[in-house]
């Protein structure tokens, strides 16, 4: 450092560069400094190993490490189905119901709920990651089996997270769509099993994830073969303490530029206060996310998990406005229910929304 | 610590409590633990203050340190007009231009560009703070002649960057309100400089400034006589790097919840590409962000500042657009053109205001 | 907001409180604001749950929410022997070896390069989690059975990490100490089976995670039965991209005042560069550390896994000169190899180490 | 995005860096991508101006932006002269003193203190910049003539804060080292004031400033003409709140790496508290700063600024066992008291200084 890398470093940089796989190399020597451009398969190469040979000063990556998930290789955006409903470009789905399962009766009021408001897919927690060893840690089976009980009634698909890799198979055979939550973002076995179970995948960003992390995330699923992934921004991490996170808005049309995949917004757990939640849904919208996903609970003061961030009977009226007037603004609408489940009718709906699109 | 407080240490606390003017100390003892309780004053305490005293496990302020500034004693949301332009509640205001006035020709197109796009502020700084000490700092007073000029030719009120306490008043003579930047947020020379000079103010969150800490660097505006203050948030320092800043859009709500001020959203700085400020301005709006700041440039690539983020002739029509449609969604409309002078007329313009937001 | 709470929202609160076992609960009313105080037992009461009350403006949590691991319940240190070695008070633990198993040649010359150097535990990554899924992920059981064999030939017991639930009985069939990640920081499940398996466990910190966060964490370990923890300090998420991460030495004072626990620090993840590897373990030991896990490799420009940041043959003098003399700066010394198995020989080297303590 | 470039945007960017004056561009195109090598003078060119431009997928910098503070054009590294006392290579010094001035006793007593544990050079605040207005904002004038008596009285050189640009020239009267603190970290007026008054500069890192930012602050100083410069680690912001900031020792290392200019540390500042202040002095020296600042007050319980984090009467003894011991860890020892003004046989003194640390 300090000086300028000499011959030989060079040379090992570039032959070290050959051995993963990189191809096409190209070398610019100025008067102190040397560029060494890498434009072939950089995907086997860490560009923190390269870090420490010797005369290399920096290393910085151009491109995106990720391929699956991409955009270059897929320009056009992905529509993920779930159940019959969409999420994805020309439509905004609400997802909606409370955080934890706590009993049939405030399920089904809580889907009912969630229904007035526009949602055409039903959250529900039957596993819940606690920061807290002491805190309610969900009903497991006996939740799933709520959940799939209520669908029954109510014709909401299900989605419910999934924490432990030998859970997925037991999640999968009640939910429509598995949920992979913040803290198990780089949760890698969880990320393989959920993607060899060929079930929609809802992926949270980490709580300090960049965006391209969260993308290699997605990566995991998709290389085991499902690419029904939706990406949802949840806030991240920073220093300001008055929000329970930060709701990082911009990473909606930065992830739908870098990659092909749907992205929604939680503006539930971003802002964790009710008084946020139709605000930060509207910026959701606003900015192009392609859906939201929303606690809604009818007795929050009761609720086991996170009470204080749950929409309740008297916001719903509120909800169903946003969710019917915001779509407008951005030339898309409201995601309808369910598209029936015979496949050449859900074939002409599909063009209707593609043609609403174009 | 680990060890309960003796009597001592409590007294001991209690009495420096009191020295400092609050009056009402409550205690709660408890078996192993004590909560002292300050329903005072407690302005001239810091808590920061109280920590390294003898048996203090820990000290926590729930209640806001600012007072001027605070919506509690403020109940209702104030507005400030800017040479006869509103910013706050019941409208959203546009304020456009140049990032840096370079040439009368460059400002004046850029003026006509923002007029087109429904603003009715000017922005231009005369005066930049940069990074490096070898990229272009401003034109200084000529730049600020420069824009009083264009006011005058397409009567929009100016606002404008001041970085010296030296240079408020001659700023102030130009301006029609003065910028405090990022940079500065707690460069309270300047703050105080500013509240002293009677003219209203934008200030920006400090790149890495709590609300808590913006709404004191607001207070040190205010507390020199000068409360014509508008809150601008323009993003945030976190670790994510695929955008310049994090645009925090929670901290509207919540700043509008605990202060009385207007609450603005630059969407140019935040993002740090153009690309992303239509989004980011509909997102800002959508919260309820009472304005936006934009930079405007009729040739970004010549721009000796921050071209990438300015917005140009090709998108001036859609900027327009998200200005006629967005404020509607939250029930507000584009703010009007300067009222005219006639003091009579503004008033019933206000009133006509007023009755809108109702 | 902004205006006093009435009586029947105090009311509910605290019933709230009361009905969570919170069984100390005391009222101080001032003129416009009241504070509850809770000192009783808080552990069943998320925080943020009391947030959304009606009248609620801030909850703040003053005492610790873990208890097992806790300083308040044991104010002695702790040590966790580790397959004979002692980590805690009174010694500097040097754990070193390769980022990950490649070659059982590769892993024996590493194991003798570490005890050269002074370490009296070896560590080597059999699973390694990988941002990438293109990145090489381990050798698997094939990688323990290398670190077994290795530990046959010097004498060092293995630290090792577990990345998934259902290899937590294989991977501790071979293991002295199991290391959890910091990318599974808050994977509860892999938390709850560690502390099953009843095998000592290295618990680093979460990219993300608060001191607070991080032992409640630690938690989850002790309360499935298992207190032979060892916190490990890696380097915190921040704005500075200068290194891989930001070392959070400070974390160690506080974290050993905070908890029982020993903790120690790795400066090869942190810092990601090998010239910062030697300033690192002389701040780590300097500042109190217990201990540090440094990566070595006989050829770093050729190991699989960071590479940049492991130190190698020419560095080895330089870390046991570091190991030699820092610990006495701290009153320390460092820890000798694996005591014998002999019980009573252990016993009185224990005595031994404790008098040198005091 | 997402498509190549074509060649008229190639030709655009190219011609755009070329009139910056950067006149070493080089151009590797490959199948789908090209890198634009800039191996000239870019110091005209922000990178993120050319982010906007048609084409352009990423700007990354690889070599420093600064010059006169680069290590690049000035491999060894620099040793500061303050009022006779050296700060640089081979030596540690340690500055210490009040954060803020009160009274003559006051003041004289904590020099007194410092003195005893090891101090050759005095801190001591008479502006204090704070975050609340109403909080002790420092005696001014009246403390910079209190601070120079206790000069006289013990020997001791002052360094001592300036926030305001007009204040300069009289505090550079009074001081023999000018500090900049962390939130005036970008205030350029500022900076360029302290760079042309011809006084040595102690220049904090700011709050949330990258290590390439903080440079660039020092820049501006040096670029008035000024390179007496220390730079001065006191934490930055991040998510921890266990801890006023995060004290991020792995800066100085990296700064000394990148920069021919002396680093200190500030260990009271980072951590906030008193028990914090030895372990973070013992890793500051440890890691390799030439020098560490601390507050130490006669009375902390009555300080009427930071009183909790100061040292005191108790812990002298310690702090002075610490400036002996552990610079020759690191092969260095304490800086000896001020120089004799002497010219020839402070020469004769420098010649020892560079003798041992060769």
């Amino acid at each position: 450092m300090g000086s300028a890398p000499d011959a030989s470093d060079i040379v090992a940089v570039i032959e070290r560069v050959k051995e993963s796989g990189c191809d096409d190399v190209r070398v610019s020597r100025g008067k102190s400094r040397t560029i060494i451009g890498l434009l072939g398969d950089v995907s086997q190469l860490d560009p923190v190993e390269l870090r420490g040979m010797a005369g290399v000063v920096n290393v910085v990556s151009v491109f995106a490490p990720y391929k699956l998930v991409s955009r270059d290789n897929h320009p056009e955006r992905s529509t993920v189905w779930v159940g019959g409903v969409p999420i994805g470009p020309g439509t905004v789905t609400l997802i909606a119901g409370p955080c934890a399962v706590e009993t049939p009766q405030q399920t089904l009021e809580a889907a009912q709920m969630a229904r007035a408001a526009g949602a055409t897919l039903l959250r529900g927690g039957a596993y819940k990651p606690r920061t807290s060893p002491y805190a309610f840690q969900g009903l497991g089976e006996a939740g799933l089996r709520i959940l799939a009980d209520v669908r029954e009634q109510t014709g909401l698909p299900i989605v419910t997270e999934v924490v432990d890799p030998d859970d997925v198979k037991l999640v999968a055979s009640y939910a429509d769509m598995l949920q992979v939550g913040t803290r198990n973002a780089q949760n890698f076995a969880l990320l393989e099993a959920v993607g060899e179970i060929g079930k929609p995948v809802m992926l949270k960003r980490g709580m300090s994830a960049t965006i391209e992390e969260w993308l290699m995330a997605a990566e995991y699923i998709a290389q085991r073969g499902n690419l029904d992934i939706v990406l949802c921004e949840r806030g991240i991490r920073t220093f300001e303490t008055a929000t329970r996170n930060t709701l990082d808005v911009s990473a909606v049309p930065i992830a739908q530029r870098l990659s092909h995949l749907p992205v929604i917004i939680d503006p539930s757990h971003s802002g964790g206060h009710r008084d946020l939640v139709l605000p930060l849904t509207r910026a959701a919208i606003a900015v192009g996310a392609d859906g939201v996903i929303i606690d809604i609970h009818p007795d929050p003061e009761q609720a086991l998990c996170d009470g204080p961030q749950a929409l309740t009977g008297s916001d719903i009226g509120d909800l169903a406005r946003v969710m019917t007037l915001m779509p407008a603004v951005t030339g898309r609408h409201r995601t309808p229910s369910a598209m029936p489940s015979d496949e050449s009718i859900q074939a002409s709906l599909r063009r209707t929304l593609e043609g609403a699109r174009a």
